[in-house]
């Protein structure tokens, strides 16, 4: 394949351009699609990418620059980008800063400021998309960050390559090819400091974790971990899916759970029925344990007239005439 | 709690005694239980626990030390281990020397010669169950290596804690509970020099993932590995049992794949009909990749005439009136 100055087309490029044509496939024609830039590598290489491939499919590009604000010199790091976004050939270019609060977390804090300024600007320009930049490194950093939880398959589902508006179409490639097609196009990219500080458990995992397993256990596990967090999505929403319907008959109206219903069901829809009903009913879910599931599970498939667990807030679940009863404490 | 001298119990041994209790709870009364024995600790160990529990539950204990003949001096280490459970109070102790093969490297090999002599015992003895000693470090060094394959929830499910005649009662202690409960008895244990060896992919993850692991995500690892076991593979043995009941009605007498029975299923039953199916045919296992299976599902979901993966041994996967075939190569 060659461009049309008649150089041959890396085979990268190809490949990253057809992953966003894809990733658009199903979109109505014609529809702007938008795109979350910070200036790192990975979003500008998806920047280069859609300048071509999105006006090929046939949607005007839209990207977005957030300048976060959370450090000295942001917004002069934001404007850089846009001016690289704009030598791309992408016309429609801009910065929005964004107040990042301090709930859950700083990392948390800044992806919802993030989320919310990207969704503003598709609403205003009617775009059917949104497109962000995460690679297959950031997919097997939160895979490993999933298993470290211990939650189960959908804590090791890791980041959806669809997600209602959001598409994330470079999770096939890793980082190191997104900062190769910057170099490529002539793109130099940001480092956010962030991205190198030890206090967030995600840096942890991909300075140190990573390159210890890579070491151990060989160069594959970032796909490895990719194709573990593409299973489990897909056994995720399918068992999520089964305990709703369960949960439709089990859960009655009065917020109390049908022993019946629970007592010859699978244990992985009953223990997920269960999840669902106590964090229906008010106990916060990072707060609810695996014991605490278990401890309702014993009440319908071995109870001998013990109580319950007592769930965070003081809560005691308990088993009375054939279903399970939620006891808050006296006011 | 105390013994019966008036020495308080460790309450690690209460535990460990009531988690071999509970493993035997639904043998029929009075059957021997084979011990399964190495000499390393986590075997004396459990040897010491089912000294006291076995016969409390009404069973006796039947100690077999495999010897693998791997190393020199292998018999001594065994009668050595031999005497130890001897002085536990369990009168029946056997030696079985085996002869390890070299089938699926030396790791399965010894692990299969040292099964059949389990089992061969656990015959003549009428035993209903056989108890090995794996820990939870085990389960959550096994969790890691199914991770390493990104093979799916059934690769991370790990060591089941019930298979049939086989009973795991440690997986909920630590290697090194295993040791303090070896300790207290005054038993020393063997260490096995193939523990330390960095040949083996599993030694390479106990001594260099693991620690890093903590270090990085904290302490809780091994216990958050042990929890994603016990998830995965109650949702493995729901989707696996799922997908058999798919595979009836979708694979044909002719060995053929009806389309139309998978082209509404959901994907997570859908890929694991299309591994059942390839495997069936004699694709094997081991050679069977995701991408393998995923060529498949696109001839059933995407299907614009091309044909299907090429699947190790040379066989061609088709799509052909409404079906998928096997086109094997001219022999």
């Amino acid at each position: 394949m060659s461009t049309a100055d008649g150089r041959r087309l890396d085979p990268l490029v190809a490949r990253g351009r057809r992953a966003v044509e894809r990733a658009l496939s199903d979109l109505p024609a014609g529809s702007p699609v938008v795109l979350g830039v910070s200036g790192g590598a990975d979003s500008l290489a998806l920047a280069c990418l859609a300048a071509f491939a999105a006006p090929r499919a046939g949607h005007r590009p839209v990207a977005v620059v957030v300048d976060h604000g959370l450090q000295d010199g942001s917004g002069a790091v934001a404007r850089r980008a846009a001016e690289a976004v704009g030598g791309l050939g992408i016309a429609d270019v801009l910065v929005r800063r964004v107040e990042v609060g301090a709930s859950g977390g700083p990392e948390a804090a800044a992806r919802e400021a993030r989320r919310a300024a990207l969704e503003t600007v598709a609403d205003q320009r009617g775009a059917a998309a949104i497109l962000l930049a995460h690679t297959r490194d950031d997919q097997a950093e939160t895979v490993l960050l999933g298993l470290a939880r211990g939650s189960g398959t959908r804590s090791l589902a890791g980041i959806a390559p669809v997600a209602g508006r959001w598409r994330r179409p470079l999770l096939a490639l890793s980082r190191a090819e997104t900062e190769r097609i910057c170099v490529l196009a002539g793109l130099s990219w940001w480092d956010d400091p962030h991205n190198a500080d030890p206090a967030y458990a995600r840096v942890r995992v991909r300075r140190q974790v990573l390159p210890v397993l890579e070491d151990a256990l060989g160069p594959g596990i970032a796909a490895a971990l990719a194709r573990t967090a593409d299973q489990s999505r897909a056994d995720a929403d399918l068992l999520d899916g089964l305990a709703a319907v369960l949960a439709r008959t089990a859960v009655r109206p009065d917020t109390t759970v049908d022993v019946e219903a629970l007592v010859s069901a699978p244990p992985a829809l009953r223990t997920r029925v269960l999840r669902v009903w106590l964090v229906g009913a008010g106990t916060p879910a990072g707060a609810l344990t695996r014991d605490h599931v278990l401890g309702c599970e014993a009440l319908v498939t071995d109870w001998h007239g013990q109580d319950g667990p007592t769930l965070p807030g003081g809560v005691v679940v308990r088993r009375c005439a054939g279903a399970l009863h939620l006891v808050r404490p006296p006011a």
